[in-house]
C-alpha cells in the first residue's frame, strides 16, 4: 500500500481534522476541522507535509503517487463543483497556499485564480458578465504566478503597471479599463518570456503542478529558514499545500474579504478585531493601496454575513479553546471561511486573554495557561518604545537581543563617564567594545548597554539580564573609536553625548532618541505602585498563581545581593539557587582588599587580607538571609580565576615599556612597583583561564579563602538566628571534577561551621553540595553524590566544556554556525540547552547521582533556568528546581507549569 | 564468622601461597610459597593487608579479632619452636617486616631481635655463650625500634654511638667491648625516654603490637606515598606484616647473611649476582660500614651452604618463572631463606633476561613478555649518563621527567643561540621559561631542553618526546634571567655557556658536564649501525616480534614529516595515526605564507595565499606516503587557532606603545603597519583559545583551507600511485562536536578528492573520519558514526575538556593535586588516562559509535597511546589501534601484547 499524501475536504466532511497539524499544516488542519464542524468552507484538498519531505528526498521532485492522488482529489473537487480545471465551459478556479505546522511568514503564501488562461478568462468574463473582473483576475494571476512560482522579481511587474498607469494618466488600478488590462496581460506575458525564456504556461494542470512544487521549494528559502531559526522551529518538518476552490470577494459591492481576531491581539481586550474591504481580493487588505475598514463596520455594510461571521468565530474560539485569527471572503453576500488558527499575541494580551477565557468558561485554567508563550511574559517587565515614536525611527544595525527592553540615552564610552553623567541627571547609554566586571557601576546607572563583541552569555549579556537592564551585544557593525569619542555604524556616525536607543528584545540599534514607557509589573515589584492599582500586574500575578497550582519544579533565583533577592521574592522565587560570592568582591571598597589577598606572599599575609574582607562578606550574607526569610540560600564559594581581580597583563606590559623609554631615575620606584605587580600577574596568567585555576581549585590551593567565606556565612546565619529569624544556608562547591575535591572542601566547611556555631552557641541547619558543571562530574556523579547533599547543574560551564565553546569567544563562531547557509546549529546552546549532548550529561548526572543517594536534591543554576524549552527539559529530566535570574522567575514558573501539564497529557495519551 | 587476618607458615606448610600477594603482600606470599615448596624458611606468620585496611578504617587501631588471631599464631610459633616470647628460660626472638603487594622502598621495613629486654638479653647471652653478641643484638633492637616504631630520628642514636666510640678511642663498632655495649644500651634507653617521655617497653607483647602498628602506620608516610604515586600504585592496598623467627647471621664466622639476584639486574647477564657478609645481621650488608663480598666468594667460605643456595635459587627462578631477588641468612652453617621476589631490573636487563629464560625453557614466550615493564624499554632508546660520572655529580633540582634520556650541553637561552652555537659544533642545552612552536629549530639542534614551567603535555614535553629529545619541564626552582644571561637554581648559579645536564628519565637537573653514552637501538633505527652488530638491538627487536605474535591492538605512530615516519616504521609502526598538518605550517619557508593567508581580507586573497602553500603541503604528503609504503596514513586537517601563527598580541601592543613615544613622523609607516597587524590579531584574539576558533571550525568558516589541504593530499596520493606506489589516506576532521560539522567538512573532502582524481585520472581508496576529542562527540557518537568512517580519540583534548584542565596551565594545579598532603589525584591524567572519567566517555564513544556503524574502526592518537596502563585500557575498551609518538611505538607494542595476555588469563580464570 502506498502512503497517503492528499486529504480532501468539502461538502461538510474532511479526511483530516484539527489534530493533524503535523501532517496537514496549521491551515490544512484548520480547513478540515472547519469543514467537519459544518462551517462554510470552499472545498478543496491538502497535499501533506510528507509529500514535501518526499519532494526533498526525491531530489526536488514529488513521487508519482503524489501526482496520482492529487489527480483523484482534483476529480472529486470537479465532481463536487461541477467545474473542470481548464474547461472553457465551466472552468474551475483554485487557490494554492502553503501551510506548515507552525505559522511561518516568509514562506510562499498564496496564489489566487489558478486555472485562468487565454481561453478560460473569456469563459469567466462571459459567465460573470464582467469582463473587466475576469481580466483583472487574469493579470493578477500572471503577476502572482510569475513572482512566486517563476521567481521573477515583483518590481518587473510593478514597473510595467506603473508605466501603463502613467500612459493611461491614472493613479488607481481601479481606473484601468478593459483595454488597459488586455494590454497589461500581454506585457506581463512578455515579462515572463523575457525573464524565463518560456511562455506563461497555458496548460492549467501544469500551472497546478508548478505552483505546488513552488510551495515545497519555498520551505527552504532564506527568509523561511531565518524565521524557523529565530523561532526554534525544526527544519525537517516540511510544509503542506492547500488547493481550494476560489471564492471572489471582488465580485462587486456585495462581495468582500477580510481578516480578524476574536480578541484584540495587542491588548487582549475582548473585542471583535480586524478589517475588511468590499469588492476586493485577499491581498488588497494588506497591500495598503486601499484603506481597509474596521471589521465592526461590516455589520453596517453586509449585516447578515457579519452576524454569521461573529457567530462562527465565537464558535471557533470555543471549539479551539483559544483566540482565533481568521480569514474570510464574502462572495455576493455569501460568507466563506478561508482560514482559522490560534492567534499570535503580545505578552500583555496573552495574560489578559487567558484570564478572560477561563472566566468566560471557554477553557479551564490548565488550558488557559497553555495559551501563553512563557517568553512573552518578558514583554511585561521591560520598558517599551512608544509605538508611534518607534514607527518614525529606522534602526541602523542589529546585534544580539541580550537583555530585553527598550532604552534611550546619551552615548557614553566608559563606566566612569556613565556614572558622572548620570550624576548630572542625564540618561546615558553605555557603548563599549565589551564590558568587564569593572564596568558594573556604569552599567547599573545606564539606561541600557550596547557592545560590539560578545555572545548571549557574554559579561554584558549576563549582567544585563541579571540587572534587568536592556542590552544589545555583539553588534558587529558597530565601530568604536573611544579615544576620538565617536562611533560609526554602517556608515552612520554618532559622537559622545548623542542620543542612542536600543531594543533589547529585538537587538535593534537606533542613532536617535525614542520615547519609552515603563513596565507596570516592575513598578509593582519594586514597590513604586500597588498591585491593586495595576490591572496588568494583577492579571500577571494571577496567571502565575495558577501556574503554581500545577507545576512540580520549584523555581529559585540567582541573586548575589539583598536588592536582587528582594526582586526575586517579589517575582515568586522560592529560594536562592545561586549566590555568586565573587560579585561581592568587585565592589569598590572591597577590590583593594581582594587584590591585597591575591598579591600576598604567604598564607599569613593572605589571612590578614581575608580577615579584612570577612566583615564585608558577613554583612552581605546577613542581608541575603534576612531578605529570604528562611527560604534556602545556596552560596557558591569563590569561583573565578584570581587574575580577574587584577590589572590586565598586557596593560601592565605597555605601561612598563613606555615608562622605560622615559627618564629612568625619576620613574624608578614606580617602575619597580609595576614590575613586581606584573610578575605576580604573570604568575597567575593562564592561556585558558576557563579551564584553569578557578572554582574549588582556589579553595583547595588556598584553603584560607574557603575558611573565610564559610566563617562569614555561618557568622551571618547565627546573627540572624539570634535575632529570631530562620535561615537555611546551602554551601555549594564549584567546578568539582573529582569527588576528592569536594571531600576536601566539605571538610573545611564542616570544621569552620562547627567552630562558628560552637562559639556563637547556635545551631544552624545547613547542607553542603556541589555544582555539576564539568563533564567529568556528570560522568562520575555516583561517586560525587556520596559526598554531596545536593547537586546544582551549572549548564553554562557544562555547555562550554561539553561543546568546547568558550562563552567569551563563541560569538563569531555561533554567528556562522547559526547562519542559514551553514545550518550547523539550530539554536544557541547557551540560550536553550542542547538536549542531545549537554542534556545527555545532565540525565546521566541525575541518574548516577540518585543511584548513589536516592532522593538527592538536584537543581540547575545556569542561564538556561530562565529559558522555557530548557525548563521543559529539566522537568522531564527529574530535577527538583531551576534557578533563574530574578527577572526570569515568572517565565520559569509558567514554563514549569506547562511542563507539568504536558506530562499529564502525555500520561493520558499513553 | 569473623574475617581471617593472620596466616601461619612453618614446618613445611603454609596457610598462604604465592597467588595471595594482594592479601599477604609480596614478601608474605613469598614466605608462604617457599615454605610450601619445602625450602628452609624460619617459621612465622603474616598479618594480612586487610588488617591494615581495618586499622585505618578503625581510626588507627586494629580490630580485636586481629589481636586474637595474632595470639593464636604466636602460640603456634611458640609450640613449633619450643620458645616463648618474653620467656627467661627459652625466649622467642622474632623479626617484624612490612610487605605490600608491590615492593615499596620508603615504607618501614624491618625490626630485628624483637623479644629482647633487660631479662631475655641475659638468657640469650647465657644460651649462646656470647654475651657480647646478645648485648649487640639488644642495642640494635633498641635503636631500630626507637627509630622506626617510636619515630626517634636515627641521628640521636648515631650521635651517642659516635660519642661512645670517641671516648672508647675506637672507630669500629666491632671493637666495642661488653661494658661499652652495656653503657650504650643504658644511653639508648635514656634517648628513648628523653624523646618520648616513656621508658623503652620491656613487655615483649607490647613490643610486638607496637611494631605491628608501626608497620601499618608507615604505609602512609610521605616517602611511601611518593613512591606509590611515582609508580602508579593505588593508595588503598595496604601493607601486610610478617612476623618470623629470628635467625642470626652474626653468630660467628660460620654464620653469614646476604642478598642476591639469580641474574645480573643491570645487564641481564646470566650470572649469580649478589653479596654477603659473614658474622653479620641483615642491615650490615647495605649499611656500608663493612664492605660485603661478592656472592661467588661464599662458595669458598661456606661451600655447602653456597651449593644449597645456588640450588634453591635456581629452583625458585624456575618455580616463579622469573628472575629472583632473594635474602638469606646462614646461622652456624645452616641456610635460611628469608625472602624471595621477582627482581627489579633495568630495561636492558629485562629484555636480555626474557630471551634467555625462554631459551633456557624456564618460561614460555608469553611468560617472558610479562616479565618486562614496557616503560623500561624506553631506557634502551636514549643516551644514558656514564654511571661513574653520574655518581660523582649531585643534582641541584628536579623537574618533571618529560622526555627520557640523559643530555649534557652548554647553556643557551634562545632557539637562535642554540642554532648558532650548534653551528660551531658546540653541544648546547636549551633552557627556557617555556617553549613555543617558534623554538622548534633550536630544540632540534639542542642535546636537551629544560623549562621552568609547563606540565607533562606542555609544548616542550610533547615536542621533546616527538623528537626523542631529552627534556625536563616545569622545573619550578629554575629562575631564568634571560637578559642577564643567568639562571639560578636553589641558590646555585650558572650563566650562558656553562655546562648543564639533565636526566629526562628522572627529571634531575645538574649544573655540570656529565659524559653520556648513546643508545644502540637508536643507532640501529637511524641506520648508523647494523642490527646484527648490536646484541642489544637484536634482543630488543626479537622481544617486539614476540609481542606482535600475541597482541590484538594495532600500533601506529604520530608523525608529521617523512623523517619521523621513517623512524616510526623502523620501530614497527603499522601506519600513521596522526599527521598534524599544522606542524608543517611552522616551517620557516611557510610561516610567511600562512600569515598571508590569515591576514587576507577576503576569500580571494586567502585563496591566493593558499595556492602558494599548496605545493609545500603536497610535497610533505608525498614524502609521507612514500615512506609509509601503503600503510594507512591519517591526516588531520588544520587544527590550532590561527593566532598561533601570528605575533603575540601583547608584544605588538608594547611595540606600538613604545613607537608612539618616539618621533612620530619618522615612524609613521611602521606604526601604521603594526597597528593594522594588531587589529587583525585583536580580531583573532580569544580568551580561551583551547575552546575557540580551531579544529573543524576553521575549515567550516574558511572552507578554502580544507579545500587546499585535501587537494594537496590527493594530488600527492595520485602522484605516488602513478609512480606505482600504493597509498591509503585517511582524512581526519578535528574537534567535531556536532555531526553536522563533520558532514559539512566531509562534503568538501569528497568533492575535492573527486575533482583531483578525475583530473589526474587516478582512483585512490580513502576514508573520512573524525577525532573524538570533545565530550559532546563522545556523548553523540552514534550520530557522528553515521558520517564517520573511523574514530580516533584525541585523549589530550578529551582530558582537557572532561576535567576542565588546560594543558598549558595545569602544571601548578597538578603539582598541588598530586602532592602527598592533598592526594586529590593519584596520577597525572595527561600521562595515564583517567579511566573513571575520560575513560567512561571513551567507552561510551566506542559503544555508541559501533551501535550505529558495526565494526567501526576506532583508534586513539593522544599522548596516552604510548602509556602502558592506558594501552591496557584501550585494549579492554575494544579499540582497534593506538597511535604513539615514534619513540614510544615499541612500548605500545609490548603493552598491547601484555593486554592481550592479561585478557586471556582473565578468560581462563572465568
Amino acid at each position: 500500500m502506498s502512503a497517503r499524501y492528499v486529504y480532501f475536504f468539502g461538502n461538510g466532511k474532511a479526511d483530516g481534522s484539527k489534530d493533524m497539524k503535523g501532517l496537514l499544516g496549521g491551515k490544512g488542519a484548520g480547513l478540515a476541522e472547519m469543514t467537519n464542524v459544518g462551517l462554510p468552507v470552499p472545498p478543496g484538498f491538502t497535499i501533506s507535509t510528507e509529500a514535501c519531505t518526499a519532494y526533498y528526498e526525491n531530489g526536488g521532485k514529488v513521487p508519482t503517487e503524489v501526482d496520482e492522488q492529487m489527480e483523484q482529489s482534483l476529480n472529486a473537487l470537479q465532481a463536487l463543483t461541477g467545474q473542470q480545471l481548464g474547461s472553457t465551459e465551466n472552468p474551475l478556479l483554485i487557490s494554492v497556499r502553503s501551510g506548515a505546522k507552525f505559522s511561518m511568514p516568509g514562506m510562499m503564501d498564496t496564489i489566487l485564480n489558478l486555472g485562468l488562461n487565454d481561453a478560460t478568462v473569456d469563459t469567466l468574463a462571459r459567465k460573470t458578465g464582467n469582463r473587466r473582473f475576469a481580466l483583472d483576475c487574469y493579470r493578477r494571476f500572471i503577476q502572482m504566478f510569475g513572482n512566486v512560482v517563476l521567481e521573477i522579481p515583483k518590481e518587473k511587474f510593478e514597473h510595467e503597471l506603473t508605466a501603463l498607469k502613467q500612459s493611461a494618466r491614472t493613479k488607481s488600478d481601479a481606473d484601468l479599463q478593459e483595454s488597459h488590462l488586455e494590454e497589461l496581460i500581454a506585457t506581463y506575458k512578455g515579462v515572463v518570456n523575457g525573464e524565463t525564456g518560456d511562455d506563461f504556461p497555458q496548460d492549467t494542470s501544469t500551472q497546478l503542478r508548478m505552483a505546488r512544487d513552488a510551495v515545497f521549494k519555498s520551505w527552504n528559502n532564506p527568509r523561511a529558514i531565518t524565521y524557523r531559526k529565530l523561532n526554534g522551529i525544526p527544519h525537517d518538518l516540511g510544509t503542506a499545500v492547500n488547493v481550494q476552490l476560489m471564492v471572489f470577494g471582488n465580485m462587486g459591492e456585495s462581495s468582500a474579504t477580510g481578516v480578524g481576531f476574536t480578541r484584540n491581539p495587542s491588548t487582549g481586550e475582548p473585542e471583535f478585531y480586524g478589517e475588511f474591504l468590499t469588492n476586493a481580493q485577499g491581498e488588497d487588505v494588506v497591500a495598503g493601496i486601499r484603506t481597509p475598514m474596521p471589521i465592526t463596520k461590516l455589520g453596517e455594510v453586509l449585516p447578515e454575513a457579519y452576524k454569521q461571521l461573529r457567530d462562527i468565530t465565537s464558535r471557533l474560539e470555543r471549539h479551539y479553546k483559544d483566540v482565533q485569527d481568521f480569514e474570510f471572503t464574502i462572495q455576493e453576500k455569501r460568507l466563506y471561511m478561508l482560514q482559522t488558527r490560534n492567534g499570535k499575541r503580545t505578552g500583555l494580551a496573552a495574560v489578559r486573554m487567558a484570564i478572560d477565557m477561563q472566566r468566560e468558561g471557554i477553557c479551564t485554567k490548565a488550558e488557559a495557561l497553555r495559551t501563553i508563550d512563557p517568553a512573552s511574559l518578558d514583554q511585561l517587565l521591560h520598558p517599551i518604545f512608544d509605538i508611534d515614536a518607534r514607527k518614525k525611527t529606522k534602526s541602523v544595525a542589529r546585534g544580539l537581543p541580550a537583555s530585553p527592553g527598550a532604552a534611550s540615552g546619551k552615548l557614553v564610552f566608559t563606566a566612569d563617564e556613565a556614572v558622572a553623567w548620570a550624576g548630572k541627571k542625564e540618561k546615558v547609554l553605555l557603548v563599549r567594545s565589551e564590558t568587564c566586571p569593572d564596568d558594573i557601576h556604569g552599567m547599573s546607572v545606564a539606561q541600557g548597554v550596547l557592545t560590539a563583541t560578545g555572545g548571549m552569555t557574554s559579561h554584558a549579556a549576563v549582567v544585563g539580564r541579571q540587572m534587568g537592564k536592556p542590552s544589545v551585544v555583539g553588534c558587529a557593525a558597530l565601530k568604536i573609536d573611544e579615544k576620538a569619542g565617536k562611533v560609526s555604524v554602517n556608515g552612520k556616525k554618532a559622537k559622545k553625548g548623542d542620543w542612542v536607543s536600543i531594543d533589547g528584545s529585538t537587538g535593534e540599534v537606533f542613532l536617535a532618541k525614542i520615547a519609552t514607557t515603563p513596565s507596570e509589573v516592575l513598578q509593582v515589584v519594586s514597590g513604586k505602585k500597588k498591585k491593586e492599582d495595576s490591572e496588568i500586574a494583577s492579571t500577571f500575578f494571577e496567571i502565575l498563581s495558577w501556574a503554581d497550582e500545577v507545576r512540580r519544579l520549584k523555581v529559585r533565583a540567582n541573586a548575589d545581593i539583598p536588592r536582587d533577592a528582594r526582586v526575586a521574592v517579589a517575582f515568586g522565587a522560592e529560594g536562592i539557587g545561586l549566590c555568586r560570592t565573587e560579585h561581592m568582591f568587585f565592589a569598590e571598597d572591597r577590590l583593594p582588599l581582594v587584590q591585597k589577598m591575591i598579591l600576598a606572599d604567604d598564607p599569613v599575609e593572605r589571612r590578614a587580607a581575608l580577615d579584612e574582607l570577612l566583615p564585608h562578606q558577613r554583612e552581605d550574607f546577613y542581608g541575603l538571609f534576612k531578605e529570604m526569610k528562611g527560604r534556602p540560600v545556596t552560596i557558591r564559594t569563590l569561583d573565578p580565576p584570581l587574575h580577574e581581580f587584577l590589572p590586565k597583563r598586557e596593560d601592565l606590559m605597555v605601561k612598563i615599556a613606555v615608562l622605560k623609554t622615559k627618564d629612568k631615575k625619576k620613574n624608578r620606584k614606580k617602575l619597580e612597583k609595576l614590575q613586581r605587580l606584573l610578575q605576580r600577574v604573570e604568575e597567575l596568567h593562564e592561556f585558558n583561564p576557563m579551564l584553569g585555576h578557578r572554582g574549588c581549585r582556589l579553595g583547595i590551593t588556598y584553603p584560607e579563602i574557603t575558611e573565610m567565606q564559610v566563617r562569614a556565612i555561618f557568622e551571618a546565619a547565627c546573627q540572624v538566628a539570634k535575632e529570631g529569624g530562620t535561615v537555611f544556608p546551602e554551601v555549594m562547591i564549584p567546578l568539582v571534577s573529582n569527588v576528592k575535591e569536594l571531600r576536601a572542601q566539605k571538610e573545611i566547611v564542616a570544621r569552620v561551621a562547627q567552630e562558628v556555631m560552637e562559639k556563637e552557641g547556635c545551631t544552624i541547619e545547613y547542607t553542603v553540595g556541589t555544582m555539576i558543571e564539568v563533564p567529568r562530574a556528570a560522568v562520575t556523579a555516583d561517586q560525587i553524590a556520596k559526598e554531596a547533599q545536593f547537586f546544582s547543574f551549572g549548564t553554562n560551564d557544562l555547555t562550554q566544556m561539553t561543546y568546547a565553546f568558550s562563552r567569551d569567544d563563541v560569538g563569531k563562531i555561533l554567528t556562522f554556525y547559526l547562519d542559514d547557509k551553514n545550518k550547523i546549529l539550530e539554536r544557541d546552546p547557551f540560550q536553550s540547552i542542547d538536549t542531545e549532548g549537554v542534556g545527555a550529561l545532565v540525565r546521566m548526572g541525575v541518574e548516577k547521582g540518585r543511584s548513589a543517594r536516592p532522593g538527592l536534591k538536584i537543581g540547575i543554576c545556569g542561564e538556561h533556568g530562565g529559558d522555557p524549552a530548557s525548563v521543559h527539559f529539566f522537568h522531564k529530566a527529574g530535577l527538583d528546581y531551576v534557578s533563574a535570574s530574578p527577572y526570569r522567575v515568572a517565565i520559569a514558573r509558567l514554563a514549569a507549569a506547562q511542563a507539568s501539564l504536558d506530562e499529564k497529557t502525555a500520561r493520558v495519551g499513553d
